[in-house]
């Protein structure tokens, strides 16, 4: 099946690509090839490896967003800094590319004080704007770096970035809880946590060997230990939000198991939170990004 | 050279092992044959791997303390727990060993309420006491875990651990940090960031990533960075340990750049610190269990 244009999402671990017939998606493919994994020089094979069959004689648009348009990436996309709308600038234009494209890569946001960088998520939030283009408010965009961003008039204000879901991996996966911290849930033991965070973010290191200690001593539940870690780390990061957070209109860019446990932690401390697709967000973006190609050709 | 009885110190990464006559060291030795690299069953053969030359042919004690007493380990000692004595008890004799020696392994431990284990320094705290006979105050063991005691008339009142050592170890080598944190290191940023941790404790979530940031756009120096990620986690281990060292009669057990990294964070912090030697402490401390076994015999 031959594609219109091509909506692709490179982030660090994983390529993500959709068939797109105008605002249509006709078809889509993924695969493990990561920015950690494509060493410079190799982005395009990479790419024509999972959308080779979309393409036909004429050459198509290719529209990008992630890690791809890092230094080390495709091509570097220069951050545009803050406060600004979430694409000002027409991507930036692969060079020498197979003829049977046209690529594009999605500039990411800077912040100068405090110090802060996305690249891809500035995509979602255009889509999600696009779809509510007077919302004000704060968005949270849950993944292994969380960011919260501050909309106010169809523009970035500020954000910040959580190492939240990364440090959780490593916890788990490499520290000495990992002896203590497996599968299952305990969404109480989650609630505590979170709360206990936010009550006392001060205590935080504190807590972190008591689920070792916990199994050990009163062989507490792999599954509750999970939950507790988890619930401290977002704790931790509500407590650093709270700005962001209280008080304020939220939206949640995302609707999987994560976006889930940080909805469910927004809304014991009584936030209303709405969550909306992540992969949508995504696709609506990167077509308003096209658009700014076709104005800017 | 042969012993008169032989001194260990067996952790999760390390075996070090000291040649006794009465109380002076006359050879030492020591491996990579951590807990973590021996398997139930071969602990005796990578034990006298090290201290084979030091054996003569009548039996001599072998005192170990360490987290080879952990269940896992050479012999499972059981936990004593607080308040109490650091070595309350006699350690637990290993069964069955090498006709040329007499193994034991001091107990670890616990604190029920909030949880907690050591296994090790319960050892290094009867070492300083011995030599400190009225010592009350609180003690800092610093360490991939490190510990904070609170002592009184000769018996562990309470103890804390914390994993900042790993944490700091896991986010400067495996996290996205990692690219930007290097050698070298920068007492001020190191000063700014413990003020920053302990004055903002709920704000430690939203400096990690920033340091990623500050090189991206900033290209702050990587020993900076460094210096920064240490001062950050120190200072969130001081803001949860206020209590012990406030106003306290404080000694740090250690006297490596571990050691002296804490002493800054805490001097810079109006604590008037003393720094004494790991080392002599755990061989003192392996005396006194050498004396519990010969009361008991």
């Amino acid at each position: 099946m031959k594609a219109e244009w091509i909506a692709v999402d490179w982030g660090t671990s994983h390529l993500r690509a959709w068939a797109m017939q105008g605002e249509t998606v006709i078809d889509h493919g993924q695969s493990e090839n990561g920015m950690a994994r494509v060493a410079k020089g190799e982005f395009q094979v990479a790419l024509l490896d999972l959308i080779g069959d979309w393409l036909g004689t004429t050459p198509i648009d290719v529209i990008a967003c992630g890690m791809v348009g890092a230094r080390q990436g495709w091509v570097e996309a220069p951050y545009s800094a803050t406060p600004t709308a979430p694409i000002p600038v027409a991507p930036v234009r692969v060079p020498n590319t197979d003829p049977r494209i046209r690529a594009f890569v999605v500039s990411g946001l800077k912040q100068l004080d405090p110090p802060d960088v996305m690249r891809g998520e500035e995509t979602q939030i255009a889509g999600f704007l696009f779809k509510r283009p007077n919302w004000d408010g704060v968005l949270c965009l849950p993944g292994t770096h969380t960011k919260w961003v501050q909309i106010s008039a169809g523009e970035v204000v500020s954000f910040r970035t959580f190492m939240t879901g990364e440090v959780f991996e490593l916890l788990r996966s490499q520290s000495v809880l990992k002896h203590s911290v497996g599968d299952g849930w305990d969404e109480a033991g989650f609630s505590d946590a979170v709360n206990d965070a936010l009550s006392k973010p001060e205590q935080l290191a504190a807590r972190l060997f008591e689920l070792r200690a916990a199994d050990l001593l009163h062989e507490q539940d792999p599954g509750t230990a999970r939950a507790r870690l988890s619930g401290l780390l977002i704790g931790a990061e509500l407590a650093a939000t709270r700005a962001y957070w209280l008080g304020q209109q939220l939206a949640i860019i995302g609707a999987d198991k994560l976006a889930d446990v940080y909805a469910s932690a927004l809304g014991q401390q009584g936030a209303f939170v709405e969550t909306v697709s992540a992969t949508q967000t995504t696709i609506a973006g990167l077509l308003q990004a096209r658009n700014l190609t076709r104005e800017t050709a």
